[in-house]
């Protein structure tokens, strides 16, 4: 694992790193803001980014550092996709491989062997976050943005131990009916419906999938997705036929973009610190 | 004057704007951050952004939403040259031209008629501020970075009443003795020593301007051009040699970045609400 660049910030550093990937058998770059020296944090968080983005965005624009660097909380921001490829049809569009690749382990053949990025997150990450950068197992949270944020609670659903809390802002909540989600789906795992089910968060709450804080999603009324994409009001009817407690709140005027994230940012991470703490 | 785009942050809005400039001949684009609905900003930050820098830099960077939206201090960022034009040389490189005005006002045949920088943020941009956003001529402070640390400095020591305080990140302090600025100059001003010092932070000191209230600035100890380019030692030098006060803080192990900048935000928008409030 290489370490490509430090800066400091908030009196903490931010930094980039570059590694080889089991699960894309590629080279994978994600960006982590520790304390500086040999201080060691106590807890982390699994940031996990939307569509187009990679490893900077949120680092660039969230306005994270106030945030963290009053805390022992370190974060880590992995790329959304393998980057180095040239598969069929990988780099066609914003919404279907390089930047965009949903958080699951692809079937097809096209994709099977390098988009293995629910392993990628669950398994190597993780472990990078425990051994790597000492952080205690029981002490790892998840959240993410739209794609990720799908990423982020179908993640935290499936590993209900692994991860301390979940949140998400203006997530993809029901991505077999969505057509981003149908479309990547499709490609990445064919028409093999109970492996869709297997990604999709409404579909594994309506399997009883419990996890033990409550769910926190902040959406913002103004977002151009909501309405065909991110489809919101599923999972409100999900969680209200099961045990799942969701603390959903939808932000007037508010739009997609990281304008937004930021303006909330600090509800999140405070929602995910009184777990970790 | 033409609005392009709002969006909501903090509970106040970011709107984009483009406007016909008198100075330049051309379209200008700047943003804002105002308070949403009837309610009138009761003062105004003007920031300068850097070299490649335009109207959009700091608002997605510098985490400004939180410090701003808790007062009523309202800020503009104007672009940071023209863009629509084909003079020559202009679009050669980084430090020239497109994207690196300097704040003057040129007086070479090539960019007379429309690199006048210092005449839009000084005239235009200040009586929009007044006419428009409806803000107190006395209650309107600049500040930048960099190149434009420089340009905050210079029009501000060169209006001693139009501005209330004057702050910067990384300036360039001291441009007729560092390559930047003797480039541009020389193409912007040709070979007019009295000109070049007039728009000079360190020359317009030792020539006794005197801002009532002490400068800020903020330098990161590993900005990659601090030696050759900002000099910074050079106006700590020029404010011994006069009543000037300057307050310095060098920052140990921060770089020229935005991460830089927004570390160290609160501590310039607050000092800039001292003489505004």
């Amino acid at each position: 694992m290489k370490r490509i660049k430090s800066i400091k910030h908030f009196d903490w550093e931010i930094q980039y790193f570059e590694h080889d990937s089991t699960s894309t058998k590629t080279s994978m770059k994600f960006s982590v803001f520790i304390p500086q020296g040999n201080s060691i944090p106590d807890s982390a968080l699994i940031w996990l980014s939307g569509l187009t983005c990679n490893e900077e965005n949120f680092i660039s624009k969230s306005g994270f550092g106030s945030h963290l660097a009053a805390t022992k909380t370190m974060i880590i921001c992995p790329d959304t996709s393998p980057r180095w490829l040239d598969l069929s049809w990988e780099h066609e569009s914003y919404d279907f491989g390089s930047g965009a690749w949903f958080y699951l382990n692809a079937t097809t053949s096209n994709y099977a062997l390098n988009y293995n990025m629910y392993d990628y997150i669950n398994t190597e990450i993780y472990t990078l976050l425990v051994k790597y950068f000492k952080v205690p197992e029981s002490k790892i949270s998840i959240f993410g943005h739209s794609m990720w944020g799908h990423g982020a609670l179908t993640i935290g659903l499936k590993n209900l131990e692994k991860y301390q809390s979940i949140s998400a802002f203006s997530p993809i909540v029901n991505p077999v009916k969505a057509p981003w989600g149908k479309k990547a789906f499709t490609w990445y795992l064919w028409e093999d419906e109970w492996t869709w089910k297997n990604y999709d968060a409404v579909e594994l709450i309506n399997a009883w999938k419990k996890h033990k804080n409550p769910i926190l999603i902040d959406q913002g009324s103004a977002d151009d997705f909501l309405e065909q994409e991110l489809l919101t009001e599923n999972i409100v009817e999900a969680t209200h036929n099961s045990d799942q407690i969701l603390e959903l709140h939808y932000r007037e005027w508010y739009d997609h973009s990281y304008y937004f994230i930021s303006t909330f940012l600090w509800t999140h991470i405070s929602f995910h610190l009184q777990y970790l703490k």
